[in-house]
């Protein structure tokens, strides 16, 4: 938690309060801070700043001096399409494209995703995580996540219209690598869009299906990542 | 598990057997296997290949036709220095250095590390995170892991064996960002050493005789990522 976000509810001039446990708490136990210092706070969807602790009980910290001045780091312009990943994983998924201020988020089935992923209580408790993401790589702009459980019909009908640029899709078997790829479209800069597959990847159909809305296919060398390792070390790319 | 590594002792002409117990359950229970069926498979420090299952017992299993004619991938040459982390995060961290092909890695105390760390039983089991790293990263040759308690005698006398080329620190404060520095030294190509700091990053000592060695401190934009988000994100640039 490198600041702590709070709901604009929370505000009233220049004071505010943390109510929620978990930051009660790591202003209590992780930070040990006290009456009169200052913490990074940041207002939900707003701005960022610093807040002087006022007052300290244990289920409540009352700020004052509230200072929101400065504006959310700027997004790159990225969606991520992820075949929707084991639910352990999923968490630390959410929070790290989060945290690298991914805009669009889509969550779609594949034919490697289990099932029983889609009836996980993980998947209640996105906005949660999404919090843990901003309060990671202080943000304050939440990213969209969508669903979508129907591949076919998401592809031909919903993606087209997501693809603002280039688009490639992650695939061991591509012909291209990316940084090949990045070379031969180096006008147009980053995709916009970008296909990361769950464990096991995509079926050659699925391939088959973005390639033809015009996903380029390619692969990041022979190595086989972790899914969150290959997601953070392809987003990479957008911060770096 | 994309590929089940075993150690020469396991190997005999064109036989070999799989008695751990992690790969006995990997091929009944993730890959459902039987006897005929085609298995990718390597040597610890070998080639890569595939074999036929021969014979199925619950403890162990035969393999027949080995073939083991695949020279394991290049490794980029890439030393990390890493703020030995939470255990908890070890061995995500292993794992993802050791499947990315990361040369040496050594683990090094930092102001911000804390003491219990170094007593964590994680540090035992090193060798079963690069085993994990190699068979999720398709790969034999282990990479070197060295622990090094002392910070500052590391940093003066071991680091500047350890640079063989350029050197970077990731540093949120650095004057830089990594892809300027890349810029400005692309005749010379990527670092061939990386230091990635604990959560909490370094403190000014500890860069400022990092720097005196010439590891040049670069941030990778406002977003701050976690440790594993950050060494995956890093890291990526030589996959790419």
């Amino acid at each position: 938690m490198n600041c702590i976000l709070l709901p604009a509810e929370n505000f009233s001039t220049d004071k505010a309060k943390i109510d929620a446990m978990a930051q009660v708490n790591h202003v209590n136990k992780v930070l040990g801070a006290k009456v009169g210092d200052t913490l990074k706070i940041g207002q939900l969807g707003g701005h960022l700043g610093t807040a002087t602790i006022e007052n300290m009980a244990p289920d409540r910290i009352q700020l004052c001096n509230v200072q929101l001045d400065v504006i959310p780091p700027a997004k790159p312009d990225v969606t991520v399409v992820l075949a929707l990943p084991r639910p352990k994983v999923l968490r630390r998924l959410i929070i790290d494209m989060t945290a690298l201020g991914v805009r669009n988020i889509v969550l779609i089935n594949s034919y490697r995703t289990q099932k029983s992923y889609w009836q996980s209580p993980m998947l209640e408790r996105l906005d949660e995580f999404v919090l843990e993401g901003l309060q990671q790589g202080v943000d304050t702009i939440a990213p969209r996540i969508t669903l979508q459980k129907r591949f076919k019909p998401f592809v031909e009908d919903t993606l087209p219209r997501l693809m603002t640029n280039q688009a490639i899709v992650a695939h061991p078997y591509g012909e291209q690598s990316f940084s090949e790829w990045l070379q031969s479209n180096s006008s147009l800069g980053l995709p916009s869009l970008v296909c990361i597959g769950a464990e096991g990847g995509w079926i050659d159909y699925e391939i088959a299906l973005l390639a033809a809305q015009g996903c380029m296919p390619v692969h990041i060398g022979p190595r086989i990542l972790r899914t969150e390792a290959a997601v953070n070390a392809i987003l990479g790319q957008w911060l770096l």
